[in-house]
C-alpha cells in the first residue's frame, strides 16, 4: 500500500464522517422547525415525534465519535487533518446539544397547551426558530464547502437572534406584571426563547469552529455575548 | 528509541493533560463557591472576580485542546490510550461550559443587588451550588484515581441537585402569583437555579465520562432527566 493509497481511504474516511454529520444536522435542523411548530400550533402529538427523534440524533452523534476514534486510530492523521477530526467531533457535541434544547422546547408544548397564549410571543419565538434553523443550514454548507466567508455571515447574524430574545425578555416581564395568570405560561416561554436564544450561541461555535479549520484561524475569545438581559431589571 | 520509552513519554504527556484538567477543574469549582458566595452577599466586586476569572478557565481549555492533539499527532496513540484522550477533551469541553454558567450566575448580581430578595431562594441556591462543586470535586478525584465507584456514587446525587430545583422552581412560582413586585428578581433567581441544575447535569455527563474510559461501559443513554418542570403547570 503506496502514500496515494492512504491518502484515499482517510479521504473516504472523512467523507463518510461528514456525511454522518450532515444526516446529524439535518435531523437537528427538523427538530428546530417541527418544535417550533408544534408549540405554535400547541400539537401535543408533533411535539413527541421531536422528543422520540432526539434518541437518533444522540445514536448519530455517537456514531461519529466512533468514526472519528476509528480514523485517528487506523490512519494516524497530524496537523491539519488531525485538526479536522477533532473540529468534527465539536461540531457533533454541539448538534447533540442543540438537538436537546429542541426536544426541551417540545416536552413544555404539553403545560402550554393548557394555559393562555401570550400575544406576540409565539410569532417572536416561530422568527428565532426559523433564523436559528437558517443559521445552522448555513453552518453547514460552509462546512461542506470549507467555505469561512458564509461561516462568518452566519456569526454576524447571531446578533439578531440575540436581539429578538432581548425584546422578548422584556415584553415576557410587561406581560407578568400586568397580569400574574399569565405567569405560569411565560415561565416557559420564556425559557423557550432563552433556549432558542443558546441554540443560536451554539450554531455561532460552530460556524467558528468551520472558520478555525478552513482556515487556521482562532475564534475570537471575546465575541460578545448577545443575552443583555442578566443586566436588566424591571421593564 | 524502544517501546518502553514510547510508552514513558505517553505516561508524562497524559500526566502532563491530566494536571492541566485538575487546575481548569479547580478553578471551576472555585467559580461556583465564589459565584454563589457573590449571589447570597450581593457582592459585586466578589462576582466581578468570577466574570474576570473565566477567560483564565477558558485558555485552560485551548490548552488542553492543543496539548491532546498534539499528543495523539506524536504518539497515534490507539484503543484505551486514544479513548482516553478523547475523554479528556470531552472532560475540558463540560468545565469550560460550566465555567459559563458560574460567570452567569456572578454576571447577575448586578441586577439582583438592587432588587429584593426572595425568602429562602438565596439559601436552596447556596445548597445547591455546594452540591454541585462537591459533585466536580469527587468527580475529578474519581478521573485522577480511576474509581468508577466513586464516579457512579455520583451520578446518584444528582437527583438531590434536581429535586432542589424542582421544589425552588415552585417555591419561586408561587412568590410571582402572591407578589408581582418579585416578579423580576425571581426571573433572575430562577434562571441561576436552571443553571445550577444544568451544571449538575454537565458534571454527571462527566462522571459517566470517567466510568467509560475506566471500564470501557458505555453511558446509559436513558437516564431520566430530573427536571419536571417542563410538564409543571401553575403550583
Amino acid at each position: 500500500m503506496n502514500d496515494q493509497h492512504i491518502v484515499k481511504s482517510y479521504d473516504r474516511d472523512l467523507e463518510a464522517i461528514q456525511a454522518t454529520i450532515l444526516k446529524m444536522g439535518g435531523l437537528v435542523e427538523d427538530a428546530i422547525l417541527l418544535g417550533s411548530e408544534a408549540l405554535t400550533a400547541r400539537d401535543i402529538e408533533a411535539a413527541e415525534r421531536v422528543r422520540k427523534g432526539d434518541k437518533a440524533i444522540d445514536a448519530l452523534e455517537e456514531q461519529i465519535n466512533e468514526e472519528v476514534a476509528r480514523t485517528i486510530a487506523l490512519r494516524a492523521p497530524v496537523s491539519r487533518d488531525l485538526r479536522i477530526l477533532l473540529s468534527v467531533l465539536r461540531l457533533a457535541a454541539s448538534l447533540e446539544r442543540i438537538g436537546d434544547y429542541a426536544k426541551n422546547m417540545a416536552k413544555r408544548v404539553t403545560v402550554l397547551a393548557d394555559t393562555r397564549g401570550i400575544e406576540g410571543a409565539d410569532a417572536s419565538l416561530r422568527r428565532m426558530a426559523r433564523e436559528v434553523q437558517g443559521m445552522l443550514r448555513d453552518t453547514l454548507d460552509a462546512f461542506v464547502r470549507r467555505d469561512a466567508e458564509l461561516a462568518r455571515e452566519v456569526l454576524a447574524r447571531d446578533e439578531s437572534v440575540d436581539q429578538m430574545y432581548n425584546a422578548l425578555f422584556r415584553e415576557i416581564l410587561t406581560f407578568m406584571l400586568e397580569d400574574p395568570r399569565t405567569i405560569t405560561p411565560a415561565m416557559h416561554l420564556h425559557f423557550i426563547a432563552k433556549n432558542l436564544e443558546r441554540m443560536g450561541d451554539l450554531v455561532t461555535n460552530m460556524a467558528e469552529q468551520v472558520i478555525y479549520f478552513v482556515t487556521g484561524e482562532k475564534p475570537q475569545e471575546d465575541r460578545p455575548k448577545g443575552d443583555r438581559t442578566a443586566y436588566m431589571g424591571a421593564p
